[in-house]
């Protein structure tokens, strides 16, 4: 089913992607389970995945982008869905910050997620989706199918693993779980734990997708149907979140919305309005309900220090990994604080950190829009690890 | 339908409220309309109120509650539909900050709320109830009726308004519509104006209503449905709101509800999860969606200043009003910065202010619990003004 949004055609739709991925896909049969913190063995699995550049001869310049909740593998290429760019095409790039000139990049769609990573929308077979049938999984759980990935290219230490948000726990977790094969991360406006707050807005989400009777108990695609209205009330709330209060007041305040008076209706009057309701319809065009209720709850689970008897030091005790920590001012989801608890920890730890907090106004969001200071902190950190790793630099024509 | 929560009785139900409430009513035929912001005259109109103390001789003692957006008029009684105590039993009462030994407390409910006061909800001569034919009402129209109601009690000048969050917006459209009638007013965690922000909240909590198949276009009450889910999901996305990121840390951090470890399933395994869903469950028992729907809009359209060529200054010019304003630090949804702006207001209009930020952890809802320092400044403003007015202190057995 093609659906336009704007000018954009959109096909094929994510339903597609999920099983038949406009990606490259590593598969791993029965005799290689994905081992889940759950206790279950996982296969097959398949995993989809973007590169841009070149692995080096010694196949030491890889760069593993680790992509955020709603995220994907299209990095800095068109969204086969959306139609548009890639999600970091400000990043990601020849003579970008992460340069493709110089590193092989790679990223992969997460574990459970729906672009063709097996998750609850992929079908066994021919079968139908697993729907609430697939396990829930864990942020580890997600590095460790990216670790899988790594070892089938045949990588053994990455040169840098970045994300932000849930991108930046799997950073964190890669970083404690395979320290030898991280030389350098970079993990962006994330924390080591979620909060109480942030469980409690992913409950709402999560809630609001099982309101909608055409959720069915998950198993709407076997039945024929989409939990739009909820998926999209789930995507407001959230999206509310990723913004700042004086972002929201200085791009929308209480602007009216092609009308010159209040309708004293419940029509979109305000520009914040409108501007959430197309968040939540477009989000719903490419988005499955079921991966926003495992990914969510991946992240809810997220808490580094308790793998390691409550003490974050611990997660990354004798680590050689260089980090470089990144957090925005405005940003209320993951704040500077929860940044500073990592950053102690890697102090207390005796590993090698810097640590970055970003003035800007563009809350959460900001480390996917155009931040110079992001892109210049990010250019400078790799930069220098890739002297230190001893990778040449580009030949600038 | 009785329903129980906890090991309370409820009855009866909002439905009944909304029509024969259990309280005082004050009625209004179609000779005297309240004439609304949208256009159109109301009539009949009902409005349901309770009253605390005695009224003196020269009817100078007279204390205006204004309640918040879900609150109703049992301040300081057993609420006849949850069978708790009433929503500021802390605040007003014999000896309380309040006084009602000394003064005579009045609330009624407000205009397009579900407890008495005609509203979405209400039946013109026992036919369906309006749902969305009521027309969509203002904080304005919400106190010209108290004005209505307070013409009926043949009371001039109301010694003191007071009210918190939407109620506070009362206290400011009370000050400003009517300045010779108000000695003293208390606005508590409020703004002169809805934020972008807020106002996006409250979009998404519409939209979880709206897209609940069981509201029915509003015709819910005619269907013999319930947008149960939809309902609930906008009370737990409010209900964050209404708390602070520090106290639901303190509350409930990642704590695990009834259980060792993480279930893997989308259980409620965190107590944050637990308790915003029953915050869902039992706001559905007492309140009516569409009056959710109707006030949310009323705060959304609030803009004391648009009144007045965007000057909020000019809302208080040549006041003698007495103002106490009072917010709370870790209130996100009506800062200082929005009392502030009162505050600076009303200096440049030659008003008598007092200004009290209020260190607590508790939030918005501080303005609801048990915060001394909030009773000690009330008591300090309104024993004061007592005074100014030449009220008598009660004599103390």
């Amino acid at each position: 089913m093609a659906r336009t949004l704007g000018t954009h055609a959109l096909s094929p739709t994510p339903r597609h992607e999920a099983d038949d991925p406009s990606s490259l896909v590593a598969r791993f049969g029965a005799d290689e389970p994905l081992h889940l913190d759950c206790g279950i063995a996982l296969a097959p699995l398949q995993i989809a995945y973007q590169t841009y550049g070149t692995l080096n001869a010694d196949k030491s310049n890889a760069v593993l982008i680790c992509h955020a909740l709603t995220g994907d593998q299209h990095v800095a290429n068109v969204n086969p869905v959306t139609g548009k760019g890639g999600w970091w095409e400000t990043m990601v790039g020849p003579g970008k910050p992460i340069d493709t000139d110089r590193f092989f990049v790679i990223c992969s769609n997460v574990l459970s997620s729906c672009m063709g990573t097996t998750g609850p929308a992929s079908r066994l077979d021919g079968g139908p989706a697993y729907a609430l049938d697939f396990p829930v999984v864990t942020i580890r759980d997600m590095v460790r199918a990216q670790a899988m990935l790594i070892d089938q290219l045949g990588i053994d230490t990455l040169f840098c693993v970045a994300g932000g948000s849930m991108g930046g726990m799997q950073v964190l977790q890669w970083a404690a779980s395979y320290p030898q094969r991280v030389f350098c991360a970079l993990p962006i406006a994330t924390a080591a734990k979620h909060s109480a707050q942030n469980i409690a807005f992913h409950e709402v989400g999560r809630q609001a997708i099982m309101a909608d009777p055409e959720w069915k108990g998950g198993r709407y695609l076997a039945e024929g149907t989409r939990p739009e209205k909820g998926l999209a009330v789930a995507r407001m709330a959230a999206h509310i979140t990723y913004l700042s209060e004086p972002a929201l007041h200085r791009k929308f305040g209480r602007k009216l919305q092609d009308r010159a008076a209040p309708t004293f209706s419940f029509d979109a009057d305000f520009e914040i309005e409108s501007y959430l309701r197309y968040q939540g319809r477009a989000f719903v065009e490419r988005f499955d309900a079921n991966s926003y209720l495992y990914l969510t709850r991946a992240m809810d689970y997220f808490d580094l220090a308790a793998d390691y008897d409550g003490r974050l030091a611990q997660a990354f005790r004798g680590s050689r990994t260089r980090f470089c920590v990144v957090s925005f001012t405005s940003d209320w989801l993951f704040t500077t604080q929860e940044s500073r608890a990592v950053v102690h920890a890697l102090n207390a730890s005796g590993a090698s950190v810097s640590f970055v907090e970003i003035e800007t106004d563009k809350g959460h969001d900001a480390f996917l829009l155009d931040v110079p200071e992001l892109f210049a902190t990010t250019k400078g950190f790799i930069d220098s690890a890739a002297r230190a790793r001893g990778l040449t630099e580009p030949a600038r024509g």
